[in-house]
């Protein structure tokens, strides 16, 4: 069974792979993979898998329609421009964010075998004012270009969907927390960095007011996500493929009392509240969470709350544990 | 004052031209109009007005950036394959109405002015279930492709809005009715020949169940729908630029019942039940009527009911009056 993966050397991307390589989707082990990225993929070996990397632009019609030919069961199509690299690149991020889906759309209608296409789209798709909790029949009206182009790239797959191009579903997906490694250019990275840096004993920025509310999920629920949605069977999801995701709730207030709660006071200290305009504006157009009816209905799950959040971090990419954080 | 109008030589575009030549927009007269279609536009005289027409693809990025160059004021985005065509040849509806709207866009902000542009949008954004009123926040789930591209060209609008390259507003048409002349390939065509047919003493097929509602204006007031949204105040339209306009809310056979009111009812006669699936399908998908509460705050007007709607169509396509038909 093969599955193309876009966006595949990215923070879910690489993960996804992983894990698909792992435990196989629908019930089947996966014996072909293509992996698409404008950088370099390195997959893990998987013996007795067929691994074949590309590296390019997405937007570029002819590595598409390549990629569809090889007739994939599945298609994971994460590759996107994140939001505040798309709000100052105007041109790039409607380059790989709309036409790059749409590419890869028209790829698999003139070659493709109908696969299960899940797209990862984002809660940007709602710009406010919009209530606490958005439910699932909110029109959504983005704010920045980047959710524009997410909302677009969901008014494609449904309606390829419809005509029987391919079998698609579009996943909201709430911040991803909490995100390793470097800080990337998404507004939303902060959410992350904040209790990244301190568990490093580095110290973070907390750019926006700490009563701020949004909707998170752990990396692994984005890729437990991401897998659900490939899984769920077509005829349960009915005729409208963008579904609200699950998320963890809170503010970010709460979000910095959970990792005292979880890893100890100490590491309060390297926090230093500094309002980020630029950030705040954006971050506070989003939605701050979903009832998430259909998708709860569907069988999607997050984590119960945040320090369940912090749990999987430490669990996942500090081995070692926390670093020792003088007290004082 | 200089205009752009695209889809100029159609039913609402030819109308619309000869009121701006008439009446002017926002106060000013139009000094400079450019005329564009995929077929050929014959205005009306206009002492003193520099008229230019061009023909040809609205998605040709080269024409787009010349009509932008010349700086229009204002643009009427009216270009469009309808309905039905776009659900059968999925190639041109997506080229015409997503890559066309999408050059004019781009052509706009290499070299426009930042003009106030009116998209004609439809009703056909919503795709059931829906409420029997739609309100301002209900997300629109096309259920075609016109719709799906009507609504991807809405969110461009929004953005290419925000980021301050144009200034935008998009207006979800209601079924117009009632369309002179000959059938064209809407699926809402119907909502016009059932009444423009037996008024012509010509027969007429009812493809749908007489019981379907839907909600309707007439070519007049969907000009001035056009007219309307290019003159309210940037400040009071906000944010969300897709605004759903008002109609008149009514179901098939009331529409029948109001021409033996308006013109007799030895037209009934003319009339024969025959249920077209391919037809029925679309429109049932279709909203039946909205709410449309921001745009009547907006001063948007519609006509009161279904009688004076076939009023407006006597009075402005059939100098000579009605037909005489046989009582028998």
């Amino acid at each position: 069974m093969r599955v193309l993966v876009t966006g595949a050397a990215g923070m879910l991307g690489s993960r996804l792979v992983k894990r698909l390589l792992e435990q196989g989707v629908a019930g089947r082990a996966v014996t072909a993979m293509d992996l698409f990225d404008a950088f370099p993929c390195t997959p893990s070996d998987a013996p007795g898998v067929e691994i074949r990397t590309f590296q390019g632009d997405i937007a570029d019609l002819e590595i598409c329609e390549h990629l569809a030919a090889s007739k994939p069961d599945f298609v994971f199509h994460l590759a996107s421009i994140v939001s505040g690299e798309a709000e100052t690149n105007f041109h790039l991020g409607y380059r790989v964010n709309l036409q790059g889906g749409l590419a890869l759309l028209e790829g698999l209608r003139a070659h493709g075998n109908r696969p299960r296409f899940v797209f990862s789209s984002s809660g940007a798709v709602f710009g406010g004012p919009v209530p606490d909790l958005i439910d699932d029949d909110f029109a959504p009206t983005p704010l920045t270009s980047y959710g524009s182009q997410k909302l677009i790239v969901e008014a494609l797959v449904q309606d390829y969907t419809r005509k029987g191009f391919i079998d698609g579903v579009s996943i909201r997906l709430p911040a991803i927390c909490i995100r390793p490694g470097k800080p990337n250019k998404a507004a939303s990275g902060f959410y992350s960095g904040i209790i990244r840096e301190p568990l490093n004993g580095v110290e973070a920025v907390v750019p926006v007011s700490r009563d701020i509310v949004h909707s998170s999920a752990s990396p692994r629920s984005a890729v437990g996500f991401l897998i659900h949605a490939a899984e769920i069977d077509s005829d349960r999801i009915g005729h409208r493929r963008s579904l609200n995701m699950p998320g963890v709730f809170c503010t970010v207030g709460e979000q910095i009392e959970a990792m005292a709660r979880v890893a100890g006071p100490q590491y309060l200290r390297l926090l230093r509240d500094e309002i980020d305009p630029a950030i705040e504006r954006i971050v506070s157009t989003w939605p701050k969470g979903y009832r998430a009816t259909r998708a709860k209905d569907l069988g999607f799950t997050a984590e119960a709350n945040f320090d369940e959040i912090i749990r999987i971090y430490i669990e996942e990419e500090m081995p070692d544990g926390l670093p020792p954080v003088s007290n004082r």
